[in-house]
């Protein structure tokens, strides 16, 4: 039975799956001089120019916070969302990383705008409080939302006038771009982002992150930081082979399309059934909704997922997501199931 | 063509990769609770005792220093070998993460004894000096070399009445029970090891190594350490899965077996070959050997090694590593080329 | 002429300089071990319990950080007011040393409340969130108020309750004590403060604070945090001899409340000034004020102080604060300053 | 009774103490915008360049790891001698505090030489290993020894041809510089120093070192990494006042010549008691004697002094300081006392 807690909780897209095993073959030289490393290397660079800079890690926690460690140093401050991931859901990683000072401002929608920074930038210069460096964006954000490319193209202007960096946690970076009907350059890079954590768990690949510099220069000592993050796998072409079947043939804009494509149908069945209410617009592969408290146990004894916001106790807040491998078939038997349980 | 550069030059064990495949199977709850995760769990306490706790994380650095960290305070010192992995081959991992300084003693083959602790037991008390609370052993060492359960009760004794513990990194403890042909359990637990860092990459596994805990208690907040030294994988069956396998029917041993038995092979191959002299005693899936420095540069045109000392100039000492899946072909081809390298 | 900037801008009350003065009296054993020390230990004793454990550092944000990290891990997070001074003073200080979060909560006034604690604890037990550990409040607060016996009761009931603790940073806690009327110890431990921040340099010291643990147990580790923290002063004696000279005759009495008593004298003049609004309740020696902007630039040519929120534009609320020699002379000068620059 | 146990036993100089109450005239803007710090800023300019830039931080153990956080990243290694303070007596502070990994180097004599970096120098570029970053000297060492100006250009041209700083603890740089005849400038800067801990607590003052950056480009982010590093001393007009009190009249230098000649004295007083031996060359202020054993426990119920090195048991190795208020008296009287102790 899938799942709608998380698009984590997927399994592996077959042609990862074959992937990784056509690339058990012999013996490779380790942490990353292979050429399965190589070739996804290029198979990156073609996507996001040449002079990107590309390193694997393992995890979406390690590109994040390796991401900031290579622009900050531990008496700067990160501005991001309060919802940001490395906010909420990183248990403290960056502080601890990186020695930082998350400046989180509320918001919304999940998404930061120009105006958010401005508190931040007051600090400039006094040595009392964390000087701000670098601004987060996650796209598409925690709530599902989009940023627009203007947007985003705003954020990155307003950062480098003053003097901080652009950084996008690309988790659902697929799921974004598909949604936007743009390439993953389009929607990244080209819209003035300095650092992307490009995400491939969450796109059907079983482990592996990238982390993509725009900009050579930062990434001059990111294999050290990288090394003493214990981000360093010596097997790395496992983790390649699975980047270059994504982004082979547009793997990934298929799974995305698919789990953005599920959504809809979710958010679009449930709306439908008294009581519900969805909360937040369906932009990506999350649904929000609003159900009476009583269905929420009911449908987690058949379906596990979280609670987003248990206020109102009455009527609380719930994520569904859906994934690459999410079908209508799926779809419809939970929306059946949420049904029966507020019967 | 296979190296013997490193034991993590080798690809994936076929019943390891068959057991990535067949847990890929629909989805499952993320970071840990779902039936694989729980399996292997189990499959280590029968291993290791009931009352084991078990962690998977994803590399070995990883694993030997969120080990440490649950022993430590940032003010505390690890003795360990000078040669130890901790201390040479982790870009100072332990240093950034922990807080602490290692205290690294010369040894003459890798290994500590007990009176290697008595210059660190000095600083007990005086603010002025790290504090011992660790013991580090590699087992088998990075030199190849093993200590015998005796030797580790006594560091295990010495340790424990001093207040410290013992850590053991097991990146290679599949070799090193094997050599003794002891189980896994003899050469760790039952010689008073506290906390085990258990290495499945290097014995046929993708990825995915385990922090084995013997007293529960000191098991209680790695959850958090782990989480926040981002090491907590979301698809984490693939790496449970791995470690079912290479426990199920002892593959872990058969696969120490072979690779032991070809550095046997290997060393005496070699040592047959004049001008090369086998430098330290061969107990595990390393030798090392004494080469003319003519020789390096051209048989490092067929395979790739590590020169392990470059001195003597003219004769440099050099380590090959054998792997689950090198064949006495593979041997006998890499010695045909080392001796005609010297012609 | 008497600054309002700040109660660090006074100098050194003349007992206390006489008291370094008569320390300096031939050699005495360096880090504490000295007749000075262990006299100021005891008078600390006296005033808060013979099973106080006592420690000194050079100056606040280390009494602070130091005081919270003996009672945390990484993992942990520390609840506090988004006014905290370790939230917004200190340049991230406690991120950086402790690398734990800090959860700050929005107050109308600089204090918590038992139900400010109740999000953070919403997030005890899950891996994906730092664990609330600490509650840590101002005394007085950083806005000049104060909290009540019971209101810091209440606090410590709701954080031991949740296996929290309660951390006080008493910078300020002699003008605390000495507004509520009650002893050093009233104010602290007998309210249930497990670690105080004790402030001496804004009671008319020159350098030093001290760490006062209530519970033995938590103190054990204090003197490696301290080294290691680069706090631990070689001439330790000359700070001892200014805590004795303060804690004798209750000199930090009647310098509070001297200091106190002029804010009263400030807030009381300036009120009668048309434009300017006293913005808060006048509990210490804090005097906040919204004047029309014209008069902040006007006036910070003869004095500086701080503009404490630069919004609204026209009227910004501004700073002021009274110190130990602070002269009804120097209050009806600045009030009469200020009336000018109105003009 | 004056100590010999270390030249932080004595007190504070009497014309350190008068500069102390002569800026303890009203009020002063604090964190270092007063005019006593600006003074004491031109002070040192004077002494070592207008372009150097002045910091002062409370302890010797903050200006070493705080002037090596102003040049190193969390990945680098610092090159020190294996008796270095940042390396023995600091509790690790430098590990906690930078992440980095200390390369220490034995040597006969606490002094580095070129060629001690060349094993660090083979790690450049491999991710594996701490990157060498800064060559930390002691001058005069924790040793009593001294490095000639000689000495100290060849370890800068070693370090700067790699891309490396040299860093100087100077906690005793006074009686280094008188030691050698030279001003305080050219046994630091002129010889190729970048970044210098100038050392005032065991020079007479009561507390207060200064970090001085000979390349105002690595002061840069220097204001930040002091306040993060909880070293900036709100009051500190008091540590600017003491520096140039020291600063005047090259007090500084008779301060360290009085010291230097009483461990000459004190070194050819006990060479001629039987039994004693002079261990170490007598080059600054610290002597170091090997005496029968039972004469340090008798001489110790009169002397507080430090056993350097336990071995041999029967005749250990004591380390005896001078301070600047040693006297001829002092001398005699206590190499009678040590006398008498081996009769």
């Amino acid at each position: 039975m899938r799942s709608f807690a998380s698009d984590n909780n997927s399994g592996v897209h077959p042609q990862v799956l074959a992937a990784i095993a056509s690339a058990n073959t012999g013996h490779a030289v380790g942490y990353g001089d292979d050429p399965w490393t190589l070739k996804a290397q290029a198979d990156f660079r073609r996507e996001f120019g040449e002079d990107s800079r590309v390193f694997f890690v393992f995890l979406g926690t390690a590109a994040n916070v390796l991401s900031l460690n290579a622009l900050t140093r531990s008496f700067n401050s990160v501005v991001c969302a309060r919802t940001a991931h490395i906010n909420v859901d990183e248990c403290g990683a960056p502080e601890r990383m990186l020695g930082c000072k998350l400046f989180a401002v509320p918001t919304p929608d999940g998404k930061l705008r120009p105006e958010d920074l401005l508190p931040a930038l007051n600090d400039l210069g006094n040595e009392h409080h964390n000087q701000p460096r670098v601004v987060s964006i996650t796209q598409c954000t925690e709530l599902g939302t989009l940023y627009t490319p203007e947007e985003i193209r705003a954020l990155a202007e307003a950062a480098h006038g003053s003097g901080m960096y652009l950084h996008m946690d690309g988790a659902r970076i697929g799921n974004a771009a598909c949604a936007l009907n743009l390439s993953l350059r389009q929607v990244s890079r080209d819209c003035g982002v300095d650092v992307l954590s490009f995400g491939g768990t969450k796109n059907g690949m079983m482990y592996g992150e990238a982390v993509v510099f725009f900009k050579p220069e930062l990434a001059r000592e990111f294999r050290f930081l990288r090394k003493q993050g214990m981000q360093l796998a010596s097997k790395m072409r496992y983790i390649a082979a699975q980047f270059s079947a994504i982004l082979t043939g547009d793997l990934w804009k298929a799974n995305a399309a698919n789990a953005n494509a599920m959504a809809q149908l979710l958010a679009r069945l449930c709306a439908e059934i008294p009581g519900v209410t969805i909360t937040r617009k369906v932009e990506t592969n999350a649904v929000f909704a609003s159900i009476p408290a009583k269905a929420v146990a009911a449908l987690q004894e058949q379906y596990f997922f979280y609670v987003w916001n248990p206020l109102p106790a009455e009527a609380p807040e719930v994520r569904w997501m859906c994934s690459f491998d999410t079908t209508g078939e799926d779809v419809r038997s939970f929306a059946a199931a949420l049904s029966k349980a507020l019967e």
